[in-house]
């Protein structure tokens, strides 16, 4: 009932508020004998780590992983047990936020909470800060670890495709994007010349104080077909979920999304063809699902991200005593969330995927039947 | 670990193929005592029912409920036990696809269906078909009432805000919509002269034997504050896999969407501010949520749905024995889903919120603390 | 939240009361592909059916089941879709519990469903009569067929082993013991000679308008090593739940259960050995489980059923108005719940070890590790 | 679909190794704004730590615990977030166990895991320890907390009734005993010369290097009626799960339980009547629960746990490499799990209770109707 506790076969529940003593997460469900990487899991955290540039909040945090249990100890290979993984906070001002406490900042949740709970973490934004996808990351580098373990050519990669303005999506060849392009640039923009715009933009809002939203675009390659489970728990009805219980995530596409009342039927079908003796279409406008199950062509979204929140000029606002006020937020902020949404998106979606394979594996066994023969 | 259960709280499981013996649903968790209006639930049967004008799928199916359980003989009441709803499939002619046996439709399920089990109910698309939905209608017909009965002024309304290049929504005020003037029209847009259009189009892409997309629009008021449950069951979280679950639904947005790239922080941000002691937001970007939780403003999100898969033209594809071929499509078809998707879309909508009250009910009790003193 | 679905991967929902229009189930996550045995599904409901014999209920009830969903048309096979089945409720006559509207009949459910939900059917016990198993046994002799065509040489059986006084426990052979001797009497006793004694118990209370409890010895067959899910959900905690859930249970015990106190660890300690490649151990006071994981030696449990709470003699109770009054019961009831309990509990414990079969599937693969090499 | 959750509405996942860095909990769904008294949580866990007295294993733990999210900074106060809490393992000696890695110890979890998972933790029994109870003492110390500040009159008291041939059963009278009773010896007996008895069995047992089983009785005063889910959820079935979760148990029995066999429906059925102005029993052979529902007794029930399977004696046993062998334990363990099962079970109690209560609470409100009125 309560909703911290994400996926069936692999059940991850995440812990944490942004200035508590820790956050963290525990993993349910992870298949035994995984030799897992923890060097890799420190890796995507590093990328999502604050203090990384100056297009991000300069909170200093080392974000360093502690595993509590479900590793041999002598193997590090996975035993099929809950997997507990821990990263202290540090950095913690609590202070700068004291004021804020009675105090509903604009387009945050501080509201809700009061509104929920009765009572809410003021520090940092609590629970809904984003210091919490600290687990998420964790979990989804196992979980990104087993996929590409078990599906030859699997790759998650998301990137900046938008910052405001600037966008570069039409510069970008979705298909070939690797995370090393995305890594070139502070921004996580592959397209360097869009990079650029973007960063000076970031750096110009961030100085006057305010904050920029944007796109981001996540491709998944060699997800076989079959995933996704109709008629709720269907692939895209998953990730959409995933994402948009991401902290400043508006909206997802899928393929054409939007664009699909562009055009008609006859012009929108992807066509089934057999090429090298394996099925595929002619064309992807459906992202790679298909009546919430994979069709094994490229996952392809599109997200929305708004503007951060927290700016540093006065807005008028409210506080928990029936008074309006002006507030000047302090604290610590991203003035752009994107650059570090990237690996938090691909997180959620491979822990996405990694339940959909283990819940189809269970019902159906593996390889399905969809994998053996001419289809794969 | 299977996927056709919706909710926690108010489970709703729904069950049948298209050309099965029956579709239907079995709801768990309802409140008992509840003295449920069954003809309000055949009504809203009767606004997703093929056959209810030219613009539709002629398949004739008059969709009477059968109640089998779950409600007091004598007084109607709910008993809090299960409620098993039964449509009987009437209109089965499973010979018209018989020759889609073995032949994966463009942009269907067909495909993905094998993939995943090995078999597939190919008459009608099985499982896949928008008949499925019959189960999710009626399970959310009961809970619009209860939501309804709870919270005073609660409504729910859906409308279809495009189709193709016919774009209603400057025209339409969002926020007075009513569940009458979408009903004016069978194309379900409330704004008459796009209406005409749109049912112009629909008429000539049918005539064409093409098919259309569009955008549904969903505006839901007196949704109290403190619904969603963090950090992975937020409420448009919730809602975002509630829509694309639904058969054709591509995208979602909330509030201001993937428009959010067009503004800063500054503009963006939805002030709070009191007024005649009830806590507002002088915009309502967030569409009434924030950080995943409900703050009392309208819940307004907008869904892409693509143009309906089945046209009847020629077009390449591929058999399931490395074949490719042409395929020419028979069967009944809605050349566009969006009018009939109206209460579908509000059916899940009602089915989310109806769950996160429950939810929130188990966790904090109700009224909760949100919604005593200045609040509300 | 709400408690009508049973299971994890294989999920079954049960909906019905006693005396409305029909019981029935869905079953969700069945694998895909199964080539369904209706006649023994329906082969299991006629064992439990009302009117067997003059030692059980004469409610005529021809429980013929219905299945709307989840089959393919032409072959039969299970789909992976929810299968839904249904049992009309023919014999009702709800006028003989009229004036039982207001009453508590004692040890019956009538108070508790009164004092949870404000409402009850009270026709027959409504959701708390025994009929609502007819979901369950179908549900369970779906589940049987899967785990034989997976398992060889797996079985269930569960028999009478001690009505009242008459206890058969030291005379039978609890490894040896068949479905073929079980059904050779209608006491369900597969020892003759108790079983015309435990025949003429049943039939001396019956005539005295009073009735018997007493136990229910289940064995099964052939279970692999390795079901069961730590730390909760393992083999004999689901069991245990799976069990106290039907009607009139009162307690479970596995293998010495409460006996092992007699003894000390090192006389009940269970040795394993090598025999023939085979892990096996040289004695079973485990009853085939350990730490909650099977361990390949027969699951053996022992359940204690209450005598029926329905009794034709006038007893002393109270009304739903503060009155103390006497209740002279009418209505169809079994004089003993022993006999028909026998199928019931069939299906529950298939139930538990489908779901068990199909989750260590989803997290491990099958064959996992255990079931490979010298182990199997 | 893994096993380490308990709870629905409040959920309660535990994680840990003996002998990994640490063990501990997560809780998702407590009640926010409830003034937790940690001290209280420490005192339940003081009363499972291993070395309170000769009777139980000398490892040194002293247990501290963590809190690492979920409680206010300033208040201590519960946010509605979840709670994670912590202990280090600290008296870790592996190396007694390193000649175990590859030998199946009779009567434990060592084989079943290795069938399992394909691997396990071999130090000290891995995750099959009863270390890991920790956090389900932790979680329950909470929960108890929650339904003692909402039932007036509220109390959970476990203690053991026998152990081997002492049994101290008839001489305790089951409504009366208290926890200082129970605590006033070190083996949890309140009956001081049984209790006197029973030291003297487990230390000449444990000078033999054996082991001993028993009974441990619990009785849960105040339960209001109304709770348990059914059909499958139901308050006993919850429980039974709850307690076969643990390790050793082998068996429980409500109320009468077995003995039920020994009496008939007219000897047996518990009668209602008015006593001043509020529901209750003349008997309680059911044991407060009544078609899976609480009546307002005494929820009483009975457990069996079988003699530790660790001994210091020289058993016959088998590894995982196909040979037969003799195994000399070593390692530390308790020669009587029973004293220090005691607050664990009562931990396991307040976790089924407070769910169940939750769950009420969602699908019905607070105060239910049969907390209303006459009943109560």
């Amino acid at each position: 009932m309560p909703g911290n506790t994400f996926g069936e076969a692999f059940r991850v529940t995440t812990f944490g508020e942004s200035h508590g003593p820790a956050v963290g997460c525990v993993i349910d469900g992870c298949p035994p004998g995984f030799p897992l990487d923890l060097a890799a899991v420190q890796a995507q955290l590093a990328r999502r780590r604050p203090g990384q540039s100056k297009l991000v909040t300069p909170r200093d945090e080392d974000d360093q992983i502690e595993v509590l249990s479900g590793l041999d100890r002598e193997t590090g290979r996975t035993l099929g047990t809950p997997i507990a993984m821990l990263v202290r906070n540090a950095d913690q001002r609590s202070s700068a936020y004291r004021e804020m406490q009675h105090i509903y900042r604009p387009s945050h949740a501080d509201f809700g909470y009061d509104a929920k709970y009765g009572i809410r973490a003021w520090e940092g934004g609590g629970r809904s800060s984003a210091r919490e996808t600290v687990g998420r990351v964790a979990a989804g580098a196992v979980a990104e670890q087993l996929l590409a373990a078990r599906f030859a050519g699997f790759s998650i990669t998301a990137w900046v495709e938008r910052v405001h303005q600037v966008d570069a999506r039409a510069a970008i060849d979705a298909l070939a994007v690797t995370r090393a392009a995305v890594d070139a640039s502070p921004t996580r923009c592959p397209h360097p010349a869009s990079a650029a715009a973007i960063e000076q933009a970031i750096l110009t809002a961030k100085a006057a104080g305010d904050s920029l939203g944007g796109n981001v675009r996540l491709v998944i390659h060699a997800v076989p077909p079959g995933l996704g489970e109709p008629v709720f728990d269907k692939l895209d009805a998953l990730l959409a979920q995933a994402m948009l219980s991401l902290p400043a995530c508006k909206a997802v596409e899928f393929g054409s999304g939007f664009a699909a009342a562009d055009s008609s039927g006859l012009q929108h079908n992807d066509q089934y063809v057999w090429l090298d003796g394996r099925m595929t279409t002619v064309s992807n406008r459906s992202g790679g699902i298909q009546g919430g199950i994979s069709n094994g062509m490229a996952v392809d979204l599109r997200l929305a991200f708004k503007p951060t929140a927290t700016v540093l000029k006065p807005q008028p606002t409210a506080d928990d005593a029936g008074n309006n006020i002006d507030l000047q937020a302090k604290g610590r902020h991203d003035p752009c969330v994107l650059p570090r949404a990237v690996p938090i998106v691909e997180a959620m979606a491979a822990l996405v995927l990694v339940d959909c394979w283990l819940r189809q594996r269970g019902q159906v066994g593996d390889p399905w039947p969809g994998l053996k023969g001419p289809l794969r």
